[in-house]
């Protein structure tokens, strides 16, 4: 077997099933959580200034090892009937979503080293969060809502629909009953519809509430609908999920009890 | 064919299925929208004032075009069955319910060139609310919404007058048990209905908390009996989609295609 | 037909189905529903001031009304196999729970008279309460939800006990947790319990937040919790409406397709 | 019948049905729960400096009875298949989960008589806690909750690291938006999490509130998805009670009484 071939079956332990591949595997998988654990804490005040030197370090020995993964993915995709052309195949690899997605998220360490203006590497360091989708190429079991969803797209499209026809609704009414009694508050119809989405979705964060009689009784019926409105996406993807989960016993193939031949 | 039916089916997309009509159809979603964005964006303190011109402009450009779509629609009803009738086809089209929506959301702007009280005016141009509806012509995918909605209304009914008369007994008690100990709060039962509901729909927006031992002690079960009252609707509306997805499952008879005999 | 037969049909609609029995349905309805907003609309600070003599005078017709129509239901009560016997009958109609919340609605406003102790007729006033009872009579609709409750009672008590199980836990580790930081707020294990409680059902008043990075992280793991929680009753709850809704499907014969004999 | 066979009936009333062992069952039932109250209510603030001696003596009384309740255990145990051998059985039960439970939840009563720190004594104190879980022996009920989730324990997991991939996106982005419009509310990326936890699961307390548009746009989305979130355990948790409950339905095989072919 050739190294390429190799290299290829030790970066894909679904394809492979080697030891050394699962070892893998579980290596990235800490290394990632560990870069979205510092990405995260990095953010806490007085913890970055405290341990600089270790965030600095993580950070170059992190991208070391992504870049080295990144150089033998583009290496090995190859292997892949899909990427098999030397050339043409490590191009498109290159601009395939989990390409991109490996590369931008290593690029603004490298971006440190040019000469550019400081405000434009700012924003490039926000590409480092994209290292909390490297996470997905292992958590194969997230496929499965992911699936669910793309599945149901269209009748969650139709609810999310429902819905803003509904908050737009909403809003209109209660900033024309609740506005005059509060319009500091209720100062428009755009600022009303955070209040309706919060007692929509039965938020309440509590920071817009209504005061006036009307106002209540029209955010009563409103907080109900909200209640029912649950219902719709449950319904969708419960029967979404109990499909998924019953596909294999559909897929078995019925047959008549009378003359045994099969039957759709 | 003749104008009137040519016109008719620009305007009708779903019923022509013409490329001009698709274009037509976006056209009336975008402008739908649009006069949704401006009614809202009116509202918003100092915008207005900054972009008052362009406001009126807009309203102006939309009305002549809502005008001439009502006048077009008006003419070529009677190209519909129900409305063929010239003259009460015509009437019955002007009183149905998207004829009505069609002329009030239009009316408000010319009721500013007749000496009218203003203030009936301002009442007038709430009407100008109703182009949200418009759009439900065009979204037709609502409609599953919409009509699971109504073949189970009767049974969402029941739901939410078991609601009310919890929440009338809640508030009742709830009244009787926290107003001695907060009577600036829980002031009067209606009032402590305002709290019932946003318990029991869990909203809780935390403007009215009990603050008694035993006030607590029955709020928790009022929040508890509120987790279980989701399920009602949800297990009817769930069932409602379900039924509508899988109607066409149920609507055809099965039979072994092989011997002709019917199975379960 | 004797006048006590007739009576009797005009009194209970669903067994008579007679024009007048509807109308007196209707009635009472009618009237339970002002006693409802009576008791309630009292509460309202300076309403019942201003309404004092409205309120009397409508309490007193509700009174002889419904006294009335509690001794013509004694009376008739016998035309009812239950209660046939004479007096036997009329004893146990009197102990029965409509009969009891009947008798017990109108005693207040008779105490009155009596020369009794204050402090007791204040607790016996609450008794007027119970008039809201007397509309589960009319809306039988309701008794769908009470029957679907009733049957899937034992899970739902399983659930209560687990979500109660869950409480004492919760309350007791976030009050360990959290109490030292805040020890005026999550001053004990039962006051830390109403926290849990509007935790795990969602509510969020918002009166008591952790504020421990521990107390955070737990919060966060109990609010998922919570969420998880809504799906138990839902799917007991759902599972029954269904059931019952499609009770008729079931009750229908089954046929073995073979023999054309009736299974179970 | 020897005394440890009786004594294994008395302690096991699900094994022998006696009379007594249902009383004796009833016992600890009441004792276990009032363990569990004294538990809470020591930690009310007076309320233990009022009652101390109470508390004080039902202490000693129930480990008291515990201690008796876990020698006979530990003697009667050979009883049982599983613990059969004379002393490696009695091991084996010691190291058991109930076994474990049952000692540790008394041995704080008796370490306080041997001279250890008293810092350790209070952490060792919190074993009484587990008292809680003894219950867990006789609410039989509560396994069908358990046995639920234990089943369908992998796809809640995927769920669950879902809502922790969501909250980690949420609160990244969440942070960059709102962070420098409220630096100190949204301060760091964990911080934010709290507020991301609190709006996922529409607990919403309102201790962090978004105020800028972007912020609060975001968070009406955040929401939205929230609500769809609640739809993912319950499809799972309402097919798997669903599926339990009609477990003896789908065992049995179905056959036609008369002619004894099979039916689907």
């Amino acid at each position: 077997m050739s190294l390429r071939k190799r290299v290829f079956e030790v970066l894909e332990p679904s394809v492979s099933g080697l030891k050394i591949a699962r070892v893998m595997e579980y290596f990235f998988i800490t290394l990632i959580i560990g870069n979205i654990a510092a990405i995260q804490l990095e953010t806490v005040p007085g913890f970055y200034a405290q341990y600089t030197s270790f965030f600095n370090d993580f950070e170059t020995f992190s991208v070391l090892i992504f870049s080295i993964e990144y150089v033998l993915r583009l290496w090995t995709c190859s292997e892949m009937l899909k990427y098999k052309h030397p050339l043409k195949g490590r191009m498109s690899y290159m601009v395939s979503r989990s390409g991109l997605i490996d590369l931008l998220s290593i690029l603004p360490f490298y971006l440190n080293f040019l000469p550019i203006d400081l405000r434009w590497l700012r924003i490039f360091r926000l590409f480092r969060l994209l290292r909390m989708l490297k996470i997905a190429r292992y958590l194969t079991a997230l496929n499965l809502i992911f699936a669910v969803i793309k599945d149901r797209r269209e009748q969650l499209m139709v609810v999310i629909m429902f819905i803003f026809f509904l908050l737009v609704i909403i809003a209109t009414v209660m900033y024309y009953v609740e506005g005059p009694a509060q319009p500091q508050v209720f100062s428009s119809i755009p600022a009303t519809m955070w209040w309706g989405i919060a007692t929509l979705t039965t938020v309440g964060y509590g920071d817009m509430v209504p005061i006036t009689a009307m106002g209540k009784f029209l955010a009563g019926i409103i907080a109900i609908i909200g209640v029912g409105m649950y219902a719709l996406p449950a319904g969708i993807l419960s029967a979404g999920i109990s499909d998924h989960l019953h596909a294999h016993k559909s897929s078995k193939e019925k047959r008549c009890p009378h003359c045994g031949k099969e039957i759709q």
